[in-house]
């Protein structure tokens, strides 16, 4: 095996890609951003990614015999065994998108695509907040809510290698109707839109004007953050009884700033919880930042590098 | 291989432990069904449970030569890796009970023990309502409301190899408390339990009496049937949003009687969500009803003889 292989990292967003040269240790040696300008159309994207990834390798000093892999995170939908972003949602006109055979063409490399938020919570398992634990569930509370699972040092896959919607668990069937289908999931009730929407109904601009004001004392801001809080209390509930992650780990930015505001309202519930061991059962911050996806889709090679691999899974 | 192995599946319950001698297509050769008598000690069930599966194998034609192994569900908690029952709370006196051990020294085969719920999931998958499904989540509607998933053709397993609660997914935090540590959990609204207790404060002096007065249009009893409903659709919108199963298997003595009922409510809810392919995804009705936790254990034996084994999991 190459002495010191290194991957590329890719993560794609509705309106940039960043990119990276990663080591073995899960070091980033380059990094590149893109605008995607997905309106653009998908081949001029994957071209544009192409170059880039030319000059990460070069920036890294990188040998093409050193290249082990390319590993994607994307905005899901997206279609791992087919290696096919499905995603005219965020990403305009991206439906049935092949972005694995041009770069596993072009690179001669095995490359891998994976849904954003599992390409997160990979990383965080990796080199974050969750090293060396099992099961990991990982939470981004953003503008929407993502989650990820890692069981048995995998990827969780529902039917059809679906990908599990933790932002739409449900809270409080009293909460607002979500775009999912559903009244008052954890997204209705505690993403930056939703607390943004609630705020304008009492006069704040976005939701860290309401952060803020609940902090002076605003009642309806208070008011505003304590179902937001109690909304990941009881999605957090639903997780440790579920999945029953050794720690769940919450990212995005609203927990780069709040992070303490909604552990605390974790930890109150699950204390009193007595159907499931919660020694040793933990909630913690993410580590990696915005770096969990780029860290956590260079996983993807190297946690395959113990079984020899020729080809993309997308190959079979 | 042996041509024609059998295996031994026992399912140990609060007030009864059924056994059975089972072959490699899941029939039932023979049956014998014990009184559990927990209060008389642990060394005593088990030597009645020894002697009763002498008996299955005389009955059942079984040589000694072609008895693959035994397979346990118990009434959690368990520990599997470890082949301990610790279920003081409905097998009184029985905590860190080694069942496996003096089983495997009697009968010289590998023994296996699992969560009762568990079992009951693996045997829907092997021989039930589930075959060819993967993932599926099984919930079993009785007293108490329990639940198993299997994924990639295993018992999902959370931190130390704990069991899903997936009868304390909260539902309605107006609803009432349980004993888990929450409100209006899917158990303290649709199990026998919830629904007979909240027909008590109506007159009504049972589960079953909630039923038939619901049928007959008595208001009370139809609320409290509309509630558990309710709490059935909100708990599997919950389990498609984190598990996905391909099927969810519904269990129990209230779906023996009232599936239809239930699976109305599901479908309707899930005819709304739009974030999962609802596609091929379905609901359904247990088919091996009590003896799926006995189908299943011997299932746990089977599974297992694609790889050589020699001794079961709890000697490592």
């Amino acid at each position: 095996m190459n002495p010191s292989p290194k991957a590329i990292g890719i993560d794609i967003g509705g309106t940039k890609i960043a990119a990276a040269t990663v080591n073995a240790h899960g070091t980033i040696l380059a990094r590149a951003t893109l605008p995607t300008e997905a309106e653009q159309g998908f081949p001029r994207a994957v071209a544009r990614l192409a170059q880039a990834v030319d000059r990460l390798l070069q920036q890294a000093g990188c040998a093409p015999s050193d290249l082990a892999g390319v590993g994607i995170g994307c905005a899901g939908p997206v279609d791992p065994a087919a290696g096919l972003i499905n995603n005219p949602f965020t990403l305009a006109g991206w439906n049935r998108c092949d972005v694995v055979s041009p770069l596993r063409q072009r690179f001669g490399v095995p490359v891998w695509l994976e849904n954003d938020a599992d390409a997160a919570a990979l990383g965080e398992c990796w080199r974050g907040a969750a090293q060396g634990l099992d099961p990991v569930v990982m939470l981004t509370f953003g503008t929407g809510i993502g989650g990820g699972v890692i069981a048995g040092g995998e990827i969780y896959r529902g039917a059809d290698g679906e990908h599990p919607e933790l932002g739409h668990v449900p809270v409080d069937p009293a909460g607002p109707p979500c775009y999912c289908g559903t009244r008052g999931c954890l997204e209705s009730l505690a993403s930056g839109t939703a607390i943004g929407k609630a705020g304008q109904t009492a006069g704040l601009p976005d939701a860290p004007a309401v952060f803020a004001a609940a902090t002076r004392g605003h009642d309806a801001a208070r008011h505003i953050v304590e179902r937001a809080r109690h909304a990941a209390a009881t999605a957090a509930w639903t997780l440790f009884h579920t999945f029953l992650p050794k720690r769940l780990v919450l990212g995005g930015g609203i927990m780069n700033q709040h992070f303490s505001l909604f552990a605390t309202a974790i930890d109150a519930q699950l204390r009193h919880a007595t159907q499931f061991t919660r020694s040793g059962v933990t909630v913690a911050r993410a580590a990696l930042g915005n770096d969990a996806g780029l860290v956590g889709a260079a996983a993807l090679v190297f946690r395959r590098m113990a079984t020899p691999v020729s080809q993309g899974p997308s190959a079979s």
